[in-house]
């Protein structure tokens, strides 16, 4: 007897998650066993008040357009699912006959992909991974991380330019990623172009010490005043808590997140007021993730693939799996899909080894380069830099 | 007898400024008049300090490159030449014989370029009309507008749907541009897709005022929560001063502006402070002024054109001008260059004109969308907005 397909988005969107469902429809419309496509409004929030919606008639044109569109084209949530919404989740599966549930989201979302997953036996539990944050376990790299980075990179390259031509200011680059310094530390990739990039990297991995800051900065303005530092926005102070947050009075995020608090403009701040030099902060925020213009084709294409295993798997008798990315070789750069249990995944977050930046200046080694740049999908431009 | 050319950049880079360098190197190669192209690094303080490099011997390759190139390869300054600068230019002037003197910049630069046209009969003085914020008179537009009005409007349009997936928070994207609206404008131009967009737009044009703002932000937050305001980074209080702006302690931009303070970070606190909603400040910052992923090809060509034209100007005589753009037609695009008086220029700023925007939302009216279209090189990406 066939069933209904149901898929829904946790946590923040990306440049390519689209691409991802984009996937999921093409598969799921190639099999027998399924009926229909159906997608649920803002992640578990939306099959929770089953607010569904329909996606199995969409054209191949629609399909090809969602592919390219970034941010999640049917919404997403922060929502943590608890034990007493297992009721409500349990019938809204029945009653629509949801023989495949997928969830596509990082590591808050696999939680709630666990819960549902030891719901029910007539649902077959999928796990699809994303985050720009990289921070995911059990998996390579996530999609949605190759994208960003390369946002970061090219946007840390064209920020030096714009500095180095003025040479009169700190420009300090905020970069999103969260606990996590992945994408902090792709800014550096920057340098493999012209030997210009930022020349300090603050990573959430590791403390930031105030004075020791104000020194490196210091020494670099007697040589230059144009020059970039990237900060990651999860930067942690002395205590290992972030060094400036907001609490959130709306109550939107309900796994408890600190919420960044503009750490660059914090720095840029703190280096006027200091130093007395000329500083400003530049916080694309959530421009970075859903920059469609910096997308990596290598991203853009492993994304869609990974909707198409979770579909896939689970036709074949998944269940309580999230799809992970093995990667086979780095140069050539091949990977492939293979599932792992969702157990081993949900509320776990990866840090960034050790051995990927250098840890006075944060700029990456040759260790992460080789681990970035085949996820970037191809060089960054190649801009000509005058002799200075 | 041949002579050579000097050019230099002032004010801030923008994502084509190199176009019409190469221009300006590619025209002057072709005229037997001119032995050498020379470029002072970091605009007239190069001049004064003779520091001088020599473009003549780059390679096609090379200028290609340079065409695509971001920043302002040659460097910029934010110097306000003065009477007793006036001696030492006219001896580096004659020192290397120069006979074209070009310099590319906004209107603070236009003064520089008057200064220098009235030292000397021996040296033609072209200027060469540069500026994102799109100000100058006497000029249809500047190139790098549309370049940088792509860019508010792609980003706009991506923030819109990234912060309406989530549907938890207001974002508040920041927009540069000093003192005029144009670029902050264009972020409406999102709305052609889907029709979403921001939902206000502050402009330094209309005096801020904070409860009718919050009143209307409080409405849009009882109807959804993901929405984007954009703002420009030069609104004004109610007494017309900079709402949010910072002392420049460095003395680094000796033209005297007061420096924007992060006026998205200020209504982000506002609105959390004041109504407990979550919101958050997106601020690509000079990002927006350097992303050649989004240059607007018809800028990129009008900025080459600008160099060619400048060069061809002078070798026919002309001095003491500015190159200005003159639109012949709006649909179908086409324009032509033409030459103005640069005393008519120098130090004037070009507001917004007011029927060019709403005047309670800010949004854009026909007139801007007719006006700014053809000016962002073609229509924004066609992304698949599904009915929410």
């Amino acid at each position: 007897m066939a069933v209904n397909l149901l898929i829904a988005h946790g946590g923040g969107p990306t440049a390519v998650i689209n691409a991802s469902l984009a996937g999921v429809i093409r598969r799921a419309r190639q099999a027998e066993e399924i009926s229909r496509v159906l997608a649920a409004r803002h992640g578990i929030e939306g099959v929770l008040k089953e607010d569904l919606i329909d996606l199995t008639g969409l054209s191949e044109a629609e399909l090809d357009k969602l592919t390219a569109t970034p941010g999640s084209a049917i919404g997403s949530c922060r929502y943590k699912m608890r034990a007493e919404d297992h009721e409500t989740a349990v019938r809204v599966l029945d009653r629509n006959n949801i023989g495949i549930f997928l969830y596509n989201g990082g590591n808050d979302s696999m939680d709630t992909c666990v819960q549902v997953a030891a719901l029910t036996d007539r649902t077959r539990v999928i796990g699809i991974p994303k985050t720009i944050d990289n921070d995911l376990v059990r998996t390579d790299h996530c999609p949605g991380f190759g994208s960003a980075a390369r946002y970061y990179a090219i946007t840390a390259l064209e920020l030096c330019l714009d500095v180095a031509a003025l040479d009169i200011h700190v420009a300090i680059l905020e970069v999103m990623g969260r606990n996590a310094g992945w994408t902090a530390t792709a800014t550096g990739l920057a340098q493999r172009i012209g030997s210009i990039g930022p020349e300090i990297i603050l990573l959430p991995e590791k403390p930031f010490e105030e004075e020791a800051f104000l020194d490196r900065v210091r020494d670099l303005w007697a040589r230059q005043r144009g020059f970039v530092v990237a900060v990651s926005e999860g930067l942690a102070g002395m205590e290992g808590n972030p060094l400036v947050s907001v609490v959130d009075r709306s109550g939107a995020d309900a796994f408890g997140h600190a919420l960044p608090g503009n750490v660059s403009h914090y720095l840029a701040q703190l280096i006027t007021s200091r130093l007395g030099y000329r500083a400003r902060s530049e916080k694309p925020g959530l421009v970075g993730r859903v920059s469609a213009a910096c997308v990596s084709p290598i991203d853009r294409k492993e994304a869609y693939g990974v909707g198409v295993h979770a579909v896939s798997s689970a036709l074949h008798g998944a269940t309580g799996s999230m799809v992970s990315i093995r990667r086979i070789s780095s140069s050539p750069y091949a990977s492939e899909f293979e599932l792992v249990p969702l157990s081993e995944v949900a509320n776990l977050e990866r840090k960034m080894p050790d051995e990927y930046y250098n840890a006075e200046s944060g700029k990456p080694t040759s260790g992460f380069v080789d681990y970035c740049m085949p996820l970037i999908g191809g060089d960054l431009p190649d801009y000509l830099i005058l002799d200075r």
